[in-house]
């Protein structure tokens, strides 16, 4: 088993475009999810299809089981997701020394944003880039297995 | 995707015990269960772990996904699942051209005997055992994805 300790923020400008070093398009569907689990399939463009499963998140961290299978198989699993799809491009950064994800959403997300770090444990300092904006990790809806349901981007107060 | 397509029964007497050539006990939890799918982790004693998705079940068919995955891995799952989790020992009975497979229940399920038979379409025929008693294909209270949650056997009217 693997842990997931991830922190996700929001951007504060569009600078970070200047810092990607590759990009990939994917979507994702969640087949079942539960009190204790969610379990999502992923297609990444032209590469990999995936099969995640995630327990429940404490903190920041949490239990991650990840199964490469093959492509079409994945891709009658997403049509079993029937609405719980979104697609997105994620774009990588390297920055002193974290790698950092930017998830740039479409359709009825789109104009979404997100940020993530993942580091090795919680405690686990980074430095901060100048487009971070404010950190959502504790904010349910930005969770991708509720955005799913989304009708709309979530709003900040 | 594969169709799983079966047929389930209870049995009406032990004759089934005579015919037995090979018996694995396995336990296994459901992890997530949702309106499309059901996720299920099985671990099969000294041998294999399997990560299953099953669809939504019409008529006696479903669509099921099946994944090998690695034993400790699978022994992590099952903590994931806490509660909703059972142990059978599954009995393998060849009979004129089939395969049924007769499953043991245990513990809170103890008494509970269940034979299934895999079909290649559901028209299919077959011959009748004669230990075969009261079809159960329809009676949801059988599903295992719901079994992990009885205190007892299902009780038939």
């Amino acid at each position: 088993m693997a842990t997931e300790i991830e922190r996700k923020f929001l951007v504060a400008n569009d600078s970070w475009r200047a810092a990607v070093i590759r990009s990939e398009r994917m979507t994702q569907g969640y087949i079942a999810r539960g009190p204790t689990a969610t379990v999502r399939i992923r297609l990444i463009d032209g590469d990999d299809a995936m099969l995640t499963l995630k327990g429940k998140t404490v903190g920041v961290s949490r239990p991650e089981f990840e199964y490469a299978i093959p492509r079409d198989e994945a891709e009658d699993l997403l049509v079993l997701c029937g609405e719980a799809r979104l697609s997105k491009t994620r774009h990588f950064i390297e920055h002193v020394g974290h790698e950092w994800t930017i998830d740039v959403f479409e359709d009825r997300l789109s104009g979404l944003i997100v940020a993530e770090i993942e580091l090795g444990d919680e405690a686990e300092s980074f430095a901060t880039p100048s487009w971070l904006g404010e950190e959502v990790s504790q904010d349910k809806r930005y969770a991708n297995a509720l955005l799913v349901d989304a009708t709309a981007p979530p709003i900040r107060n």
